[in-house]
């Protein structure tokens, strides 16, 4: 240094994980929450849907991933000026404790994002296991000592209740997820509808066993596709009408459009295999994961939250 | 808020990871290393040591897990102390960057930390389990998206080169790791001498992968134990005095002595497992996970650093 006054000390900083709590009602505790998103299409519903969660936004740390690809490009502008609406001219109480944006350093595997390509079953190894390292790498880039809940939303979800952090929350499991729904327009009632969309959230079943042990072990299982029945119990198809709103079941994979996962459990070394793990990939690789480090993922079949309909 | 002054907007942070350099010249390029040691107690040397690296201290972030025991209290002490003494009273130069100390707030699966008692095969898995998730979560905490580099370093590890940190680096190579070695006292020869300390770094055999093939998914394999021989190919016994100091070779299982890894790797989802991952854990399970993830370990069996003798 060359001036003559002493320059301050760097900084240290001393947490005892023990005492950042996580608990049932993390609002009266003040626990911090970080919303983790992958984005590869920015939805105005998305971020209208953020601003309006009731948990106490300077609680709240953003964190989001964008691929390096035009779309990415036009998706990051766009998220920035919403950001910059929010936390620079917006309301006191809608601003956010901070906000990390990451851009990608490697390729996404496959270009087009419109649905049908998405969903092609060959397609999908590849594209989850991209998925998996976007999440990683959000994940271990932006999770902090002082952070209490991890909550994943994904970009194209669009409605969940204003209160879905305390609901979540206070169920108090490791890991939980609402049922992921999709609203449309039915041309044969001539209404507006709704439709299970998210079935990555699942029970295990004894055919989706037999298939995993005839399989390579590099091989991986997937939910949804005609050609490999694995008569697992979808919690998409669980809903009940007249159902507790708060109905737990335990589930052995995940989805990521929603889902709240206690700090600790990542901490422990829980991540989104990139890789086939016992057959399994991304988020439904992590429930896996989760339940090897001994912590059970729980889903709410009557909770509902709503994707994006393209 | 109550005053009439508009409040400074939050952080908003935008980070390409395209550009945080890994380079093979960290030095010119300026690169964030993070230190990552998990402490169960404290030597002088190993912070003695750490001062003397000739890396610029400004671009070290130090991260630290303790566990909650008395030990892990003295130890914790002792670390303080000395950071107060190079952080607030040290010379400018000595200064790290940023320190983060970390308390664990899981029970360490096994008190005592005799050698002779962490090391019984039996205590094993679930120490290692334990020192895994102690490693994660000291990962998971601290690691940023300015990172370019982490560079593990055991507690008890009290000798390096001071030029540890670019020569290991300029490998340009994912995963790398010296050969541990500990200095004693020979008895026979009544001088100073030095044994091959860490049997973690290795190269797979084809009774190792028999062994593995025979055994239950959830159990280990353990290196350096008579009642279960592996013929792995262990560096600690390839060192050469001959030798060229930079002669790498390919490892398939890694310890955490002193181990050099590219920022990305971890981003990518590559941790220490706490579980059987293909019937290894902890460290070695994380070399198997690199490699899952298309990163190969690399050793330096000519290139030594020194472990304490208790
Ligand atoms: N960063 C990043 N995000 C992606 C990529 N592909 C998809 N996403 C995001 O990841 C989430 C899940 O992907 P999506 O295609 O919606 O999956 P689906 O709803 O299961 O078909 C969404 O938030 C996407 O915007 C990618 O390559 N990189
Ligand atoms: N945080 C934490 N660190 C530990 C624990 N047990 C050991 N360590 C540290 O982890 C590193 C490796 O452990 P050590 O017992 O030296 O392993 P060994 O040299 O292979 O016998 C050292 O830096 C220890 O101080 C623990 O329970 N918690
Ligand atoms: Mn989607
Ligand atoms: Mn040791």
């Amino acid at each position: 240094s060359t001036g003559s006054r002493k320059p301050k000390p760097p900084p240290v900083s001393h947490y005892n994980l023990n005492n950042v709590t996580v608990t049932a009602n993390p609002l009266e505790n003040r626990e911090n929450i970080l919303i983790l998103t992958p984005m590869a299409r920015f939805y105005q519903g998305y971020w209208d849907n953020l601003l309006r969660l009731s948990y106490p936004h300077e609680l709240i740390t953003l964190g989001f991933i964008l691929p390096k690809t035009t779309e990415g490009n036009t998706a990051t502008t766009a998220l920035q000026k919403q950001i910059a609406r929010t936390q620079k001219s917006g309301q006191e109480k809608d601003r956010f404790k901070s906000i990390i944006i990451l851009r990608q350093d490697f390729d996404p595997p496959i270009q087009s994002q419109d649905e049908s390509e998405r969903h092609k079953m060959k397609n999908q190894k590849i594209r989850r296991a991209g998925m998996a390292k976007a999440r990683n790498s959000l994940l271990f880039s932006t999770l902090g000592p002082a952070t209490s809940w991890v909550l994943w939303v994904d970009a194209d979800v669009v409605e969940t209740p204003p209160t879905l952090i305390q609901d979540l929350a206070r169920h108090n499991q490791p890991v939980i997820t609402p049922n992921c729904y999709q609203r449309y327009w039915n041309p044969e009632t001539k209404e507006m509808d709704e439709r299970a969309y998210d079935f990555n959230n699942w029970q295990d079943s004894p055919t989706a066993q037999d298939l995993a042990k005839q399989m390579d072990p590099d091989d991986i299982l997937l939910e949804g596709y005609g050609e490999m029945a694995t008569y697992r119990t979808l919690m998409a198809y669980l809903y009940k009408e007249d159902g507790l709103l708060h109905e737990e079941i335990p589930l052995d994979g995940v989805g990521g459009a929603t889902l709240l996962v206690k700090a600790d459990v990542h901490r422990d070394g829980a991540m989104f295999p990139p890789f086939s793990f016992y057959h399994l990939i991304e988020t439904e690789g992590f429930a896996k994961m989760a339940k090897r480090l001994g912590w059970q993922p729980i889903g709410l079949p009557n909770y509902k939250v709503y994707h994006y309909n393209e």
